[in-house]
């Protein structure tokens, strides 16, 4: 029907694009006003409202919840510390039980303190994510470990490419994938290549997107809404489509500069319309 | 000899280190000072002083010229700026020759403004090398690919892996090779592989290093001193000398926040003693 806008049933929001506007509570009822179906919470957001309140919340909105932000962090100083995050990845999962998330999202942490070892790191990663799995499958969530931009090796993520990630989630098998997001992998030279190969093992659990500003005044908090940056954000949808990926297409935009400090009805507004216009 | 420190015959420096405290000519006499013998220059800094002084001024301090920074930045929205660049890279393998520069250091560019097609940039590069290499075998100049850190694809440089810049130096040839720059590559899954693989071709014709930073406040100035961030040198330093390269060990160091804000002495006495301390 002419005038009609495109549908947004595969548009998700994640819940950090939103946070310095509002509670859980809040973003979960605006992004219902939008029209929005799906949304994927961050921990400390779920922690404030409560776990039992926060799944009555989304159910109450009709919210698919696209992905639970997040487990991971698994490198440690010592063996005290690889427990802890062990431990704390597991009460991760059961929240996205809960919540019924479609998969709990890992950052899987970089370096402990002190460590020059990223050899090491990466072996605590794939023992912490293997340490975890039974607890997923029975469960019934589903692991996406994230592949994160090269610039945080050093403190967040020590997986940095897509062809690790899928090394990784091959070893560990069943209930262990992938979360692609644009703005890590936007740059790696076998993209197309490893997105194929994601999807003929049927391990793309989620597809991220935001945009790469140029210039970036900050490394974590100055990303892009779609179509103010970079990204070929159509090429990489439609890689991420011929392998098969049907699912949500989230946003997830850390700004400090510029989205954290506009209304929030502007800025699902504005997700809504770049994802008309870039994302499909 | 008991006390006698460890020799820095090896050791250079790129004059950006101490940019922001001396023009080429305080710098080399400072460097000389210091026992220094080997810098690398910017064409900034030999457009400053002029190149017949700049000759002038780095034989009669006896420095060995690591490197020219830089050529490169191929990529253009038409064909008029990639010819301008190609002519550009020219007087710079001109100006390479004349400093008897150890090689040309290429920084290849990211997108031309406007564009969203990193394959189309990664293409106009290897036609813009290819472009220049002629004229830099004619004059003797090494091209040395820098691979840039994957943070800087979008307006710097679109190679940003040694791989990448190996499969293009491979393709190109005879008096092509890298510049293998640690704070670039040194999250990169592969680099042990690649960094053999170099040696093995021949190919290296450049090392630099500096440290990456936790946290890193801005994406270009804020370089570490060796031995203040998160980069495993020894290990990095032991691959490249395995793969056969026993040429300059180069201390390139933008930082804004920290080290352009001290007395160049000071700048030049620490490099010495963490050159000696990481990465001999």
């Amino acid at each position: 029907m002419s005038g009609t806008p495109p549908p947004i049933d595969r548009l998700a929001i994640n819940l950090a694009t939103v946070r310095q506007q509002w509670n859980l509570r809040e973003a979960v009822e605006a992004c219902g006003r939008h029209g929005i179906t799906a949304i994927d919470p961050w921990r400390d957001q779920v922690a404030t409202l409560g776990l039992a309140e926060s799944v009555r919340v989304i159910k109450a909105n009709g919210m698919r919840v696209s992905g639970y932000c997040r487990g991971g962090m698994f490198p440690a100083a010592d063996d005290a510390g690889k427990q802890a995050a062990i431990d704390d990845n597991k009460r991760a999962i059961d929240e996205a039980a809960a919540l019924e998330a479609d998969c709990l999202v890992l950052v899987v942490g970089g370096l402990p303190h002190g460590s020059r070892d990223i050899d090491a790191a990466r072996s605590m990663v794939a023992n912490g994510v293997a340490a975890i799995v039974p607890h997923a499958r029975a469960c019934r969530v589903p692991l996406a470990i994230e592949p994160l931009h090269p610039m945080y090796a050093g403190d967040r993520a020590c997986v940095n490419t897509l062809s690790q990630a899928l090394d990784l989630a091959d070893a560990l098998g069943e209930g262990v994938g992938v979360a692609i997001d644009a703005y890590h992998v936007w740059w790696d030279p076998e993209l197309k290549a490893q997105i194929a190969r994601a999807g003929r093992a049927k391990k793309i659990l989620a597809y991220h997107v935001c945009d790469w500003l140029v210039p970036t005044r900050d490394l974590l908090l100055d990303r892009g809404m779609m179509g103010d940056g970079v990204i070929d954000l159509h090429r990489i949808g439609s890689w991420i489509a011929q392998a098969g990926y049907g699912g949500p297409i989230e946003v997830e935009i850390f700004s400090k500069f510029d989205w954290w400090t506009r209304p929030g009805d502007e800025v699902l507004r504005t997700c809504i319309e770049r994802y008309q216009t870039y994302c499909r």
